[in-house]
């Protein structure tokens, strides 16, 4: 698949926008008007430094408002064509981008518009370029794809084609099936772009709200599949508009850009397959998308991850948080025999501490890495190489087990473990004498979930990371409101509940002055949860080893009895041990919190029948006192 | 008018929004029950706090969810409400809104909820309690205003009322006439919000988007006028979902809160005089609003301001300013004879120099301060501080003139002027010998707009400082795109386009670590725009001078003359004096950009035939170069 990106995904001028998409491996792009009329390079300039860079350009875009019009203004029309038509030819172009007309259409008439195409068509091949005519979802006359594509067998002319765009037809809901039955020959650019299915005007939802395939509802597989069906070769490129993109380092933005094409890649050969014609060879698996000439490549092929292996914490001064594990009844099992880290854990629930140097002011202590359970951490590390996750160097003696890991979007450090039907880990005997699991005399327990703040730039790069890398699936999102304004809350997990993660993007209150890019963790706390089998039981040995619980306010209790009417001891339970507590169809939950360590703490939960949710009629209470202990002077926190 | 706020519409605990609303001035607060519940603060706590900030606890809310319930449901919601009921006594409230229901009503018989809303209002009799039955915009089978009133009346309790909240009514375009049929002791509660018109699903629209009044485009004093008509007399009180206002400063909001109510009150009154019934007496000017039992009070009056008096730019090292004015063709009109201040001037476009104390290492040249034209700046100041802006101290020696001036909500200061009919300014005597206007030789000029960046948690409060202290009118905002994102452009503007000001909401580059409260300034560029006559005279002049033009890319001549087929001879001269250019129905737009020092840059236009705009196609052009020469190290800015 040749893939391709419009210069108005990234921030940045022409030029960086062009180094990043060379450097994130695009093999072409498309120039949008803007970018090179506000450029110092002139055209020539652009098409060398394309050349040199290795990409190809492969579309000049947006030409607007051509047809449909009156024939003086369609005489300018033509003027302004061929003076961007002789642009091309200086840029060493051959495609461009037209537009149905939005804002100076007023003749309705396609036979008229067909005319007026075939004049465009002929100028076209006059200057050898070929034009590619986009329905826009809210053109006057014209905004259904179908519709432009029978002007364009209309007119029938060798330099006027289609372009299809996903998002113009998706956020019609349009059936993409029709597309199999175009020439591949009059298909003459294809755009991808993603997007949350927002209830709001077309216009709006498409200039501000894009995003890149995998980070959005829309069924872009399946669209890519009719497409690929078709015949169609040519670039597959992103046309993204999107407000935090248009703000976020280009290099990064580039990178994000690419791994979602290569996620769709895969994503339209699996779909090819599974939906492959019953005329095809049943015996070859991947007959679905080896009868199509557009070569589809794919990945080394993950299951999703079994579990979580462990979470690590890094602190210069490890003594809050070996305190309060102790407390919650984790067992100190050891210091590694070569590396200045702790182990500690509670059954299957295990918990690195890893002691910075304390000699250097580092930061409070903070979730600096996870290890996941996967059937094999070479493939998997292989394919989130391959989906240009960053590497990250593990360093390790002899004889020890060595992790491959990468660094997620927020720099959490993800690694991937070998897993074990019996839910221990292989490494923990570079720790002290082994592990007994469970734990004589204590309970079981299991990561449950890991709560990560995101920072605002990276939150859809980081949604499409962990589905493409670890093959998490996202689910809908949920807003918190919390003292310092709504928490943006996003659930990614596996199917069988092993793995939770939530993805958080934290706001921060804007005190005039206030720093809110290094701001943003301090005040936003992460987590661990733990799942465990009895819930008052862990609750009760914690609170006599002398736990510092997240305090629950009084007035919570009254309203959780207002709301479900509970058996007056229970309340009492609650009430006693600050557990707070959710229902639902499903089941029950129960659960409470530590006070933080640094920008860290702890959560247990038990949950009770089919109960799938996190207690989120809970969390504003949690951000309330957190708030309040972190916006208290004196407190510790 | 008695004034209120909901405690959602803050960021911070409950005790720190009671405390903002104290100080702003509010008259009393609804509690929004999430902030009870979330609260260290037990009941009686709030209810003693309430009385010693002198607020007054008007409304609990929301109770939700209550009617069109099989009866089994309606037990239980009776029991829930029952429990709220009780902790409001110890509240020491008398009044809770209660929702239509939106997530479990499964019956639509208006006998049956009518019967159910009885139970409830009987229920709240026995404790004291009267419920505000509110139709929710996307209740499910009441949604409307007046369908929820027809309730209240066939139920026809003492305990049971109407409330009428602004958003529901006028997000779906819903007639305001038929409030004033309502009786007085019918309507418990009033709500305003104001909002932007969005094409998008209600729902996301109020959890988001809402504004204070002023601050969007809702016929709010149309909306109060009615009310006041049907008697009301109880709290008008704000209820403002906005995902900024929840993460901006607690008390910085409360005043903008406090400042839209003030204003609104105002704007009410006038728009009853203005729709006075006809049998009222002519000769009484307020008749429209002394008819009715409300009493609003009013502001000192201004009339828009006559022009910019001024524009002031401070700078620890004028050398770069004076050498720019100078090739501009600015005249040194001489130093203050007390103060460290320069005057220069064209015709009666003034700038005046700022030096900062050059030991203390201050920020690069910025625009500090405005002046503008107005027929009494006492009247104007006492209006200003009447409306909580923040009065700013005008060190003055006797017998010099002295300015009334306050902080605008991005800290730029505004001075109040006397305008004079001839455009000159009397203060200008206390530098040098005096001025002649126009200078000999030289052009007069104006100001013709003046550009200011605003951080984003201000804006709204921006538009609303301007609306309601200096009576300038919004328009339509505008986003222009730029390599650091969109730059979103609000005009502010008086009717005669005097005075405009535009106010940007600017984008910063979001590079990991980097600090983008900082940032914010230094990349984007403040400036000030001055007309004059003959726009390509004043270009001549100044490159004889040696003036560092911004310097406008090829491909923009290019585009322009594909896009506006121009006369060659004028274009060369357009490229030759990188002047840019625009065109619409009313007229045509000259203007030339300088180079930037610190964070601000001059701009000089001419405005032929009824040009309105700013050249907003060309804005892309500026920020690319502006960008360019900011990202290039070692260039100078």
């Amino acid at each position: 698949m040749r893939t391709g990106i419009a210069t108005v995904c990234l921030s940045g001028t022409l030029k960086e926008k062009m180094q990043a998409c060379a450097i994130a491996g695009f093999d072409g792009i498309e120039i949008f008007e803007q970018d090179l009329v506000t450029s110092s390079l002139s055209p020539e300039d652009i098409r060398k430094m394309a050349a040199d860079l290795g990409l190809t350009l492969d579309l000049y875009q947006p030409f607007r408002d051509f047809d449909s019009v009156p024939e003086d203004l369609l005489a300018a029309n033509l003027r302004r064509a061929e003076a961007k038509f002789k642009l091309m030819s200086r840029l060493g172009m051959d495609t461009i981008l037209v537009c149905t007309n939005v804002g100076t259409a007023t003749i309705d008439d396609d036979s008229l518009r067909a005319e007026q195409l075939a004049r465009l068509a002929g100028l076209a091949g006059d200057h050898g370029v070929k034009v590619a005519y986009e329905a826009l979802a809210w053109g006057k006359y014209v905004n259904d794809y179908e519709h432009a594509h029978r002007l364009v067998q209309t007119v029938d002319h060798p330099n006027l084609g289609t372009c299809l765009d996903s998002f113009h037809i998706l956020s019609r809901d349009w059936d993409t099936t029709p597309i199999e039955g175009f020439s591949a020959d009059k298909i003459f650019f294809v755009q991808v772009a993603d997007a949350p299915k927002l209830s709001m005007d077309v216009l709006s939802w498409s200039r501000h709200y894009r995003v890149f395939p995998g980070e959005g509802q829309f069924e872009l597989a399946k669209f890519m599949g009719h497409v690929v069906r078709a015949g169609y070769t040519g670039p597959v490129s992103l046309e993204v508009f999107n407000d935090v993109f248009r703000q976020s380092d280009v290099e990064r933005t580039a990178v994000d850009a690419m791994r979602s094409l290569i996620w769709l890649e895969e994503q339209s050969a699996k779909w090819l397959d599974a939906n492959a014609p019953a005329s095809a060879d049943p015996a070859a698996g991947t007959a679905g998308r080896r009868r199509y000439p557009m070569e589809l490549a794919t990945l080394p092929q993950v299951a999703e991850p079994a579990g979580f292996n462990f979470a690590e914490v890094k602190a210069t001064d490890p003594a809050g948080l070996e305190k309060v594990l102790g407390q919650l009844g984790f067992e100190f099992n050891g210091r590694h025999r070569t590396k200045d880290v702790q182990l500690w854990s509670m059954g299957h629930a295990r918990v690195i501490i890893n002691e910075q140097d304390p000699g250097v002011t580092g930061p409070a202590p903070a979730i600096a890495a996870l290890g996941f359970d996967v059937d094999s951490p070479v493939i998997a590390a292989a394919r989130a190489q391959q989906l240009k996750a960053p590497a990250v160097p593990r360093k390790s003696q002899a004889d020890e087990e060595v992790f491959q890991g990468f660094a997620a979007p927020d720099s959490t450090e993800v690694f991937l473990c070998q897993g074990s039907p019996d839910g221990t880990a292989a490494w923990t005997r570079e720790f002290g004498e082994g592990l007994e699991v469970p734990p004589a005399g204590g309970q079981n327990a299991v990561i449950d979930h890991v709560n990560l703040a995101q920072p605002w730039q990276h939150f859809d790069e980081a949604v499409l990371f962990y589905t493409s890398a670890l093959a998490l699936e996202p689910q809908p999102f949920a807003e918190v409101p919390s003292p310092s304004g709504l928490v943006r809350s996003q659930v990614m997990l596996t199917a069988d509940r092993a793995v939770r993660l939530v993805l958080n993007l934290a706001p921060v209150i804007q005190q005039d002055g206030a720093d809110s890019g290094t701001a943003h963790r301090k005040t936003y706390q992460e987590h661990i949860a733990f799942a465990v089998d009895d819930l008052v039981e862990t609750a009760r040995g914690a609170r006599d080893r002398g736990l510092d619980f997240l305090q629950i306010p009084a007035n919570y209790y009254e309203d959780l009895d207002a709301r479900f009417d509970l058996d007056p001891a229970f309340l009492a339970t609650l009430r006693e041990l600050n557990l707070l507590y959710d229902r639902d169809a499903d089941g029950e939950f129960l659960h409470f919190y530590t006070a933080t360590i640094g920008s860290v703490f702890f959560e247990m939960v038990e949950r009770r029948g089919g109960y799938d949710g996190y207690g989120a009629p809970n969390a504003p209470v949690r951000h309330a006192v957190q708030y309040d202990h972190l916006h208290q002077p004196g407190r510790s926190t």
